[in-house]
């Protein structure tokens, strides 16, 4: 039903997309550059409408829909998170309507974010419930389902934020994107290996929620056996997809981090870049530094920072404890998977 | 032995220091502009050098006197905040050593910055303490007192930081900005009266701060009695000063903003800026919403964020409870002073 992305599918897609979405700023912290040795850039989607990445999907999943004539009246998601505002936001961008099927648990946040949007919201006891209605509604007449990551055109959308940023920076040496269900992951794969072949791709994902480090250690998907208590909610996907499992297996990298390091890095990024950063791409500073210290000095590393949006709830939880009397420190390599 | 700052002195500092400082955006929220039915721009100074507005002031500083030809061997300050990180980077810049005189309240985070910028940091039990110590460091020959807010070399370098942003935008009809000792304020008023003489300035300060109040009541400088307990650390200044204080006279409007309000705000606008930003500018939301409320819809405003650093403490403390499921509600005019 649905194919393989390429590198050509995210050219499509930021054609179609880039007068729709933000062109967001690469920022970086003096202060942490020196610290680490090497120059972080990051990508600060956290500033793109609907505050995360995941319009670029949605908004080419659509946008694709209405180049080829087949708009339908209404779609439908399942989602508790960034992809329920984006489906909102880009419907109502297309004139489509909207329905959002979540878990009881979404975020109040984003959950009147997607009500903002003009989408209407359906909340069910649990994730599995809100997944199996989701199958049902997208079977009504002329309504489309559009998925949260295993999808050819979300992937080439979200790969259009490593595109954007690669072709403004020039060389890198590394990339490092947050891994959930892995679309972000696959698509800022597919852009790297084009754009810079020599560059190592590098995921991470939460210890609490390491579906893709288990199934990359058995080769094939392993879902998760449980409901993961994470502060990077973002990267709670219990299973990563059949089309974004090949691509994960590409990475040169791929790290678990523990909730301490989650909430260390996400005050340490609110200080140093002075943005408001999800917990799911600060995550991803754990690996950075752990590459930083085994790599020789100079280099330049890319590092998605997928979103913005934080619950009161975790912001809250991050904040208890004090990480900015301890700055980073380099530490030895902790990788949990070498591919 | 200082004089009375100009527009004249504001564009001079521009031209001094905009190759030294950054040229921060303009940002705004599609959601706010939406509650409030005006448009509010942003002045995103939390993006600046150092975290705040403050090295604009401090670089025009010791530009001016490198100018002149009078840059010293060292130079001091008193300082808890971010005119310590100011002058520490500032004085870096010009390869001139500096000593920042703080009280051990010392926000940790703050003394840290200051000394990574190679400062000497020396601390003292009371703010009192610290300020007679700098006035006695003072007399070392070769030595200079760089004052945080009462001069005017500081006020047209803070006065850059509304230039900027007014030259960016074209028309507004009103301008917001904090008001600790007045400098920021009054460099604000300055650039706003001729560049948008109709636009409104409109001043706010913590009720728990609120000197700047008393004194516009007063019509003279009245200290305040008491160490203020506020989360806009950033405007704790006991007193404005003899240079600033006839500036604030001529604002418009001048609000007192409790604390339950400058936590209200500093909630919000990370949550719809996806910026890191200090209670001491979040506070003057208060005022703008108060503003909008009484005003014909469609205006345009422009609030100068001024900073972004803010302690672990302050951030336990806004994120306890949670505001984002109160979206802001226009209030009825809660203006304390109107002139």
């Amino acid at each position: 039903m649905t194919s393989t992305p390429s590198f050509e599918s995210v050219k499509l897609a930021y054609a179609r997309i880039k007068d729709k979405v933000k062109h967001t700023p690469i920022v970086e912290s003096t202060l942490l550059n020196q610290w680490m040795g090497q120059r972080i850039l990051f990508k600060a989607e956290c500033l793109q409408t609907i505050g995360a990445f995941k319009i670029r999907g949605a908004m080419n999943f659509l946008a694709r829909l209405q180049e080829e004539g087949r708009l339908p009246k209404r779609v439908v998601a399942n989602s508790s998170g960034n992809h329920a505002q984006a489906v909102a936001y880009a419907a109502a961008h297309f004139g489509v309507s909207a329905t959002i099927f979540a878990s009881e648990t979404i975020s109040p946040i984003k959950a009147a974010a997607t009500q903002s949007y003009g989408a209407e919201l359906k909340l069910f006891p649990t994730r599995t419930q809100a997944d199996e209605a989701v199958a049902e509604a997208a079977t009504a007449p002329d309504t489309i389902w559009i998925p949260p990551f295993n999808h050819e055109d979300i992937i080439a959308g979200q790969g259009t934020a490593a595109l954007e940023a690669l072709e403004e920076i020039g060389h890198v040496d590394a990339v490092f994107a947050p891994c959930g269900g892995g679309g972000l992951l696959s698509g800022t794969l597919l852009s790297t290996r084009a754009l810079q072949p020599d560059a190592l791709v590098i995921g991470a994902e939460p210890a609490e929620a390491n579906d893709a480090s288990l199934s990359l250690q058995a080769g094939e998907i392993i879902p998760l056996d449980h409901v993961p208590n994470t502060l990077a909610d973002g990267a709670a996907t219990p299973s990563v997809g059949d089309i974004t499992f090949p691509f994960i297996q590409q990475v040169d990298d791929f790290y678990e981090v523990d909730e301490l390091q989650i909430a260390y890095w996400t005050q340490w990024l609110h200080h140093l870049l002075k943005l408001h950063i999800e917990p799911t791409c600060a995550m991803t500073m754990a690996a950075v530094a752990s590459w930083a210290a085994n790599t020789s000095p100079g280099q330049t590393a890319l590092v998605i920072l997928s979103g913005g949006n934080i619950s009161q709830a975790s912001m809250a939880h991050i904040w208890e404890r004090d990480f900015l009397l301890q700055p980073p420190i380099i530490s030895s390599d902790d990788s949990t998977e070498e591919e």
